[in-house]
């Protein structure tokens, strides 16, 4: 697989080069200052992958999606931008926030110009048959994520998150914009309908077992590599599936109390995180979260199958496989 | 004009009904319920009505642009949004601003949602040949609306604002918005391309007018219809046009200090506002701001000379009387 590692790092530059030229020497300066900030720090490019590697697939030139999949890593960093203020964030993979770098209004309105560079991006496709169908999925995506994190925010006060709610959150905040990132990719590739469907499902399952390893990580990923505090979701109250089952299984007063602290409205501690972390290992969740995401992950790479099978479909396999074997 | 009057308003009617029709019964609620508070609280809904006319009068059907003009009216609430709370406003046509009446998370999220419910509504055209310039235009006034409001910011903190980057402030925060009002619902008419630039040259000067009588209602209007407390732009040093030429004039000691608390970083108390008004009458700025609004006016119609003359051309011209004559 060495190769294939090569071949990634070589796209990856390839789309941080693109991206800086998309972003470069906007004004004003207040506004632009921070998306400039926040695209060039380094994410994993998952996103772009995607959608060049599903392009590829669908028997075109991954190049040619290289615009879409940036529409969509601009999209989630727009979410990230956004969700840093709504969840009170203090760092992003490792830097400060920018509503805490710069200030609120700065943050919420260089949120919102990226979703017009991201439009802008992908109107570099207006002329393409497929441009309608484009802009579907990108809104589609856009508003799943959207409709996500407002559920997120209601599981926050909400005292009885239940695994169905917990999978439709994910599906909306998560898997939405993976399955966008695949289906435009599809799209600029010239993928048939039913292909467009086996990218939907392939982007479903994946984004279900990345959202559950991230969960994961935020209990038993290194910090330094986290870029965040561990514990995070703890503190924040995530009502993660690891919550969700730990609640289930919990029956002595300790793991109960700790338990109902997630759902009260009492502030968790930091210092508390080594004990949550002890009880979702003696109960076992963290083993079943495991083989879930294992399942999850044997889903996606199924489906793959169902896809032509060529150079695109081996990177997408070899991109699956690295993001189900990552530790931050 | 009589007649023009119950058109407008049942045009109006229209676009509320086909508006609920868009927003209403969507889930998760604690998104959406903000979005159809502030979209239902009657506007004047000057942009819909604008695009509706330029489609009637590049030869098309009114009806066909409904949806456009409702993607941009909703765009147009979304920037209401944001910048409420960014400016901290407390009222907005009369009402408590959504983060005081929900919280700050809900009013970003919810203003995020409505982007995505604009391009879905605009997506309605997704197999027209002309959506690819629909979607560009719609991106280039999402994109200046966010560096407009950038501007307005920056200016804030800014000692010395020029007239020129007033007006540059001005094209980008009103006009560009009112602009793709009547690009989009020429482009639904099939407008040619010399039409497209007229409504591109008419909805720029409209919105100089537009913003120039806003700022001037600010300090002129009934308060009971303007729907927010008088002088607020004063209290949130806001850098209009009014208060760039007053500064030129103020000669003696007490028209200085006025001028310069907007200048500082002071607070400025609400009842210090007649003394205010008192200043920009006695030194003329109401009176030449009126002859500026003039002219913009002037030069709105003259454009609308140059498209074809017709029944849309009519209720374009009424629309742009009847907002140069609006009292709030």
């Amino acid at each position: 697989m060495e190769d294939y590692e090569s071949i990634l790092e070589h796209y990856i530059s390839l789309i941080n080069e693109r991206l800086t030229e998309v972003v470069k020497a906007r004004e004003p300066e207040n506004l632009y200052a921070p998306i400039e900030y926040i695209l060039s720090d380094g994410g994993k490019r998952i996103r772009p992958l995607l959608c060049m590697f599903a392009c590829e697939t669908a028997g075109g030139d991954p190049y040619e999606a290289i615009d879409a999949g940036l529409a969509i890593e601009i999209l989630h960093n727009f979410t990230l931008v956004h969700d840093d203020i709504m969840d009170n964030s203090p760092l992003r993979r490792g830097k400060t926030t920018i509503h805490l770098k710069w200030d609120l209004p700065t943050a919420i309105l260089s949120g919102d110009a990226m979703i017009g560079l991201a439009l802008k991006t992908l109107s570099n496709y207006s002329n393409y048959v497929n441009f309608g169908k484009m802009i579907e999925y990108f809104t589609y995506g856009y508003i799943e994520v959207c409709e996500g994190q407002a559920l997120d925010m209601l599981f926050n006060n909400k005292k009885d998150v239940s695994e169905e709610d917990y999978f439709l959150m994910v599906r909306k905040k998560t898997a939405a914009v993976l399955q966008t990132s695949l289906v435009l990719g599809g799209l600029c590739g010239g993928a048939i309908e039913r292909d467009i469907e086996y990218l939907k499902e392939l982007g479903l399952n994946l984004g279900i077992a990345f959202q559950l390893q991230d969960d994961l990580l935020d209990l038993t990923a290194d910090k330094s590599k986290l870029g965040k505090r561990i514990g995070n979701d703890i503190i924040e109250k995530k009502k993660t599936l690891i919550v969700i089952l730990a609640r289930e299984r919990a029956k002595n007063d300790g793991d109960c109390k700790l338990i109902d602290k997630i759902f009260s409205n009492e502030t968790i501690p930091v210092d508390l995180i080594p004990e949550y972390i002890e009880m979702f290992d003696r109960l076992e969740v963290f083993e079943d979260i495991k083989d879930i995401i294992r399942k999850y992950n044997k889903k996606s790479l199924e489906t793959l199958q169902e896809l032509p099978q060529n150079n695109g479909s081996k990177l997408l396999e070899y991109l699956l496989t690295k993001l189900n074997e990552r530790s931050f």
